[in-house]
């Protein structure tokens, strides 16, 4: 759980309460990417372990963002008895738009994002905005980036949106009560669409059988990234400089326009994303591209913008 | 790997060889009871993520009995990359007739036998008899006590066959080649017959959402038992004390006559299986019965015999 949920329950100890006779058994965990490994996982089967659960009745409801959900998830719905139901509720805007839909969970492991897991969807999401509002700017910024990744790939309209609504979203923190009527339903109308789109990617390929994935836009040279200058770049912050860079790629080889490319740049910008780090070395570039070749059984195919809102594999 | 596999590689320590281009790598481990484990899946996961293994092309081949299948099954198939394709070779009869089938693989935790684990079917199951012929006489019998399950739930003609060629296939451990002209093929029918009841009663229930299982008989107790004694008794003798004192209780209920019950016990003895254990008290029993109890939504309903080759939930 992360701040927002201490934020909730005022406490970082385990608790038990009781709601309409419904006993309810609390567990907090530092949830960072750094603590995202097979420890964390390990303490909470343990912990599961002691509450004595009922295999197929009680679920399993983890309350936070990315981390919590992943890491939840592998122990509860996957290793736990093999199958304890869960539920995800996501608190930032990040797992909100991301680790909210799919199957996918994982931790990293030898200091390589996400290479353990299972493939093991939640009984159900929850959904609810007015956790996001309890995130620093710069979470938002982060989710902003998982957004902008589909709104580039797939949704002219998104991308739209983004231009137009991204200072607005990023000040009210997704909040529609808080808005002016000129933004209208910015922040609900952006969410739905950007999970809409992820949705639409996901379902056909749950277990990723087809490896030409337009999701993995700016997840090329970003999982190296981010671990190697952890924990200086958030999640999103890594996959917005790895399609900024690959935004000029595309641009250089010809599939987008100039004007496209500095659209897609000034709106990374006005969102607060960085575009670059001192961290994202030719080496670490050429590094990340051998194992995405490694990977996709020798041939190396990157998703690529072909406008905005459209892109293919290159 | 076991014994079996160190016999046959003649090396306790990793190797790589090449035959026809391809490069095989050789991981040997200890797989006992007691290392089956989250730290034994750990070390296998290390080592493979040093193989620098294709995600979806390379196979991991588990040889060796259950523990094995189970660990390599766990860290492999489901956790390394969250699914890399692994291959079933079960070197003991245990691991042969059980283990072989079915899409579970698990480690204990927490003292508690299988308590984690996932859910997902080898790409392959390679099975070949002369392994058998490598393991001890005592092996032989723990594997027995699983074939006997599925006779005694299932099929009589099965029980029939462990009557009658039960000492024979002790002394001949599997092996046709060495048998006599009286005993035909009892080996191939035996093991036949006893992974096909078993891939009957599991196909249909993969994910065991149906806890009223018939291939629970004699793993109602034995869990609780096996890993309090552990190690001095093995898997499927523990199952066979479980399922000779199930077979008094059926008894008792007037599920089975006299005469039926005494054939099953006489079945037990001839496979060198024990009936009993200083362990098995009677604390023990309502322990496991009570955790059963839990786990079924509050309900007792026990796998027991009907008749020989016939059973119910009672």
């Amino acid at each position: 759980m992360d701040t927002t949920v201490e934020q909730l329950y005022g406490s970082k100890v385990r608790k038990y309460f009781e709601v309409h006779n419904v006993v309810y058994k609390i567990l907090t965990l530092e949830t960072t990417e750094e603590t995202k490994s097979m420890e964390l996982v390990l303490h909470i089967l343990e912990e599961v372990h002691k509450f004595g659960l009922d295999r197929r009745t009680e679920p399993i409801i983890a309350i936070g963002g990315g981390v919590c959900l992943d890491s939840v998830g592998l122990a509860a719905a996957s290793l736990y008895r093999r199958r304890t139901p869960y539920i995800r509720v996501p608190t930032t805007l990040l797992s909100y738009v991301d680790a909210s839909v799919g199957a996918k969970n994982g931790v990293n492991f030898c200091n390589c994002k996400n290479k353990l897991g299972t493939y093991t969807p939640p009984i159900a999401t929850f959904l609810d905005r007015s956790f996001i509002q309890t995130i620093p700017r710069r979470h938002i910024s982060n989710g902003l980036g998982e957004i902008l990744k589909m709104a580039i790939m797939k949704h002219k309209g998104l991308f739209e949106l983004l231009e137009k609504h991204g200072k607005y979203l990023l000040d009210t923190k997704f909040q529609s009560r808080n808005g002016l009527a000129c933004h209208g339903d910015a922040a609900l109308t952006t969410t739905r669409l950007a999970i809409q789109t992820m949705l639409e990617e996901l379902a056909p390929n749950l277990w990723e059988d087809d490896l030409d994935r337009l999701v993995d836009y700016g997840h090329i040279i970003s999982p190296e990234l981010e671990m190697k200058v952890l924990p200086s770049l958030m999640h999103g912050e890594a996959v917005n400089i790895d399609m900024a860079f690959m935004t000029y790629v595309s641009h250089d080889i010809g599939l987008i326009t100039s004007e496209e490319k500095n659209r897609m740049v000034q709106c990374m910008r006005n969102l607060e994303l960085p575009v670059w780090h001192k961290g994202c070395s030719l080496q670490l570039i050429k590094k990340a591209l051998a194992e995405r070749f490694k990977h996709s059984g020798g041939k190396l195919r990157l998703p690529l913008p072909t406008g905005l809102g459209t892109a293919g594999m290159s």
